[in-house]
């Protein structure tokens, strides 16, 4: 008996797009064998060919690989409106206009997948999904960002600098001509606005995830931090806080017994905290095309047999930004005495108590770079911004998150 | 409208069945918010109370949780044949009776739930059954019993012997008593029958896993290795090797740059590779008492809705034993000239090539610890059946292997 078809819509014909027709064809048989359907592919819509109703028409299921918000948005929305499944890899769709997708997946009754759009193949978007009704989540965070952990793992190894670590990732292809989104935080913002929406169910724009970057960390708060112990990752965090929700970016230095401190390279990772199950970390390859077509194909199948849930219903959980965090912070002193006592009593009466310092002379100036046990990021803000404010302190404080937990 | 409610049939109410039921009730209504149908307890079996064939006949759902394979096998297959779905955590029941579980859940068409019975809270199982489609799967390795981990993480950590670290668990209530199963790699044998069977629809049964143990790990080999840059690890692995598939335990070293090498204390990690993925790591704690339960808790909410994918149907694919893989050897021999050049000269003839040596004088001694080159095994073990005859060799060699491969 032949199996019956499931026809499969094509937007856009790029890297992943080829990848994903190639990995179809190839997996087609296979796939009819395990779920008694056999995919096939309906149209491919490009810049230069196919007409995307006509596509529709033919289609059980859409796969919208153009990236952009538009016509993406357009016709996301049409081929769900039509009844059609979604799945896309597309995360400034999703972080930007995901209510406005969820709302039309669930008053047509069909699904809208994502998988693709957040930590290569690493599967947190399933994992996520299939232990919300038997979890309780706490915190979601990760590393969702291979070109900055790839930069930041080159300099941790060779001392190399910001500028040059990312010119070799650009040489072996690990970051774009243009590295604005990956290196301030904004795709890593993204993905966790996906990640945050899905885990909490409370809906979440791109704009609202304060986001940090990379570039303007220095080889030098590197090599401090490694005479602590810590080693530095772009971290994107989603975290209940005192009844609502926090959802951020930002470099922070983990001590080396903590399960993302060892995810090095353009690899990314992703906990998931909950009481129940203490923690999951999934980690893997960040994206490559065949990657990233993988991970759609895992959607197409799971969108071919019934829906386990649908979308969770969007939840109000007000969004928090000042949370206690533990911090490093880097101040660059004339060597006169009496100036570490001065830059202790400061912290001191914001309530900020100092975990460890290290402190070295070089000629005529000094470096102190301190760690901090965990305080209200109000208070540790108000403490640097008068540190910064004493005569012989030479340049303005940096100042890193330091995620204090080790597991094991 | 009240949701339509799922009946749970229990079936043993220790560490774990307490719980279960305590998780169950905990998040019943969240479940049934989620899923828009309620589970509940039909009936409780223990050693004292309870009759099995009328929580049968009362419920939709079983969960086994009794441990060992009578009557837990009775029971199972009662269930299955009776048109219930069936959920255990025993992987002494899935290694050595998977294929007559399997053959009831086809028949009956309805489903049979193991992820609790591997990797704690990890969820490979799940991971590994919904890429099936996808992806072709290569290997299968991991870190599957936590007590092992623990204790070669503590011995790498402080020095400590075999002895000393087994103790150190046994009064963290890390090992048990009697910590045979573990040791000896027994219990990472039934978990990677499992895993191999569902990765390779392959029947695996646990007397088929050749499986080493920690036993006679020394401290001096863990020292000795880490002067290579290795560290130690109980390796669960199950691959595809020239058309057939290897099952095995046995400790092996690692590369600081292996995704399992960061995998300490008693936490578990898998690591499942495909062409089209490159790999997934998975890691979490080991199981404890509420770890498990959520784990068999998601397994029921699973089996709640329509299933994916049917188990895959038994393959015949042949198991293979020799197969190449590096080595690590120690040798104590009298300290005298030419005793390395006479080592290297059987391992030369044998087609085993050295990587990398690190010798020792220890008065009228010395020892050798050596890495070799990805070899065929029977190759290396006839070199080293020869180097044990050798005059000037002063006990048995050591050998573990070595898994030569980073990424990042």
């Amino acid at each position: 008996m032949t199996p019956k078809a499931f026809r499969v819509g094509l937007l856009g014909h790029g890297t992943v797009g080829a990848a994903f027709q190639e990995l179809l064809e190839q997996r087609a048989a296979a796939i009819a064998r395990e779920v008694g359907v056999r995919p096939e592919l309906s149209g491919v819509l490009t810049r230069s060919q196919g007409d995307f109703a006509d596509i529709l028409e033919r289609s059980d299921l859409v796969v919208e690989l153009m990236g952009g918000t538009e016509p993406a948005l357009d016709y996301g929305l049409r081929s769900l409106r039509a009844g059609r499944h979604l799945v896309t890899a597309n995360k400034q769709l999703v972080s930007r206009h995901g209510e406005a997708l969820f709302a039309a997946a669930a008053e047509a009754g069909v699904q809208l997948r994502f998988e693709a759009a957040v930590a290569g193949v690493v599967p947190a978007i399933r994992v996520i999904a299939e232990m919300l009704a038997a979890a309780h989540i706490e915190r979601v965070h990760g590393i969702v960002n291979g070109t900055t952990n790839f930069i930041l793992t080159a300099m941790e190894r060779t001392g190399a600098s910001y500028e040059d670590a990312l010119r070799e990732a650009q040489e072996l292809g690990y970051a774009e001509a243009d590295p604005t989104d990956d290196v301030t935080g904004k795709d890593a913002a993204a993905k966790m606005a996906i990640l945050a929406r899905l885990a909490f169910g409370a809906p979440v724009h791109i704009d609202e995830v304060p986001h940090e970057g990379i570039e303007n960390v220095t080889a030098e708060d590197i090599a401090y931090a490694r005479e602590l112990g810590l080693s530095l990752k772009l971290i994107g965090s989603a975290e209940r806080v005192n009844g609502g929700l926090s959802v951020q970016v930002y470099p922070a230095f983990l001590y080396a017994g903590h399960p993302l401190a060892a995810v090095n390279g353009s690899f990314n990772a992703v906990t998931i905290e909950s009481p129940a199950i203490t923690e999951i970390t999934l980690s893997g390859p960040g994206a490559g095309g065949t990657q990233t077509a993988s991970a759609v194909l895992g959607d197409v199948i799971s969108a071919m047999i019934p829906p386990p849930f649908g979308p969770p219903p969007a939840a109000a959980l007000p969004l928090v930004t000042d949370r206690e965090s533990a911090f490093y912070l880097h101040v660059e002193v004339a060597d006169t005495p009496g100036v570490l006592a001065q830059v202790a009593e400061i912290l001191g009466l914001q309530g900020v108590s100092i975990e460890s310092v290290v402190q070295k002379g070089l000629g005529a100036d000094a470096r102190l770079a301190m760690v901090m046990h965990p305080v209200l990021e109000s208070k540790f803000r108000a403490a640097v911004d008068l540190i910064g404010r004493l005569d012989f302190v030479r340049s303005a404080p940096r100042v890193i998150r330091v995620i204090a937990e080790t597991f094991e």
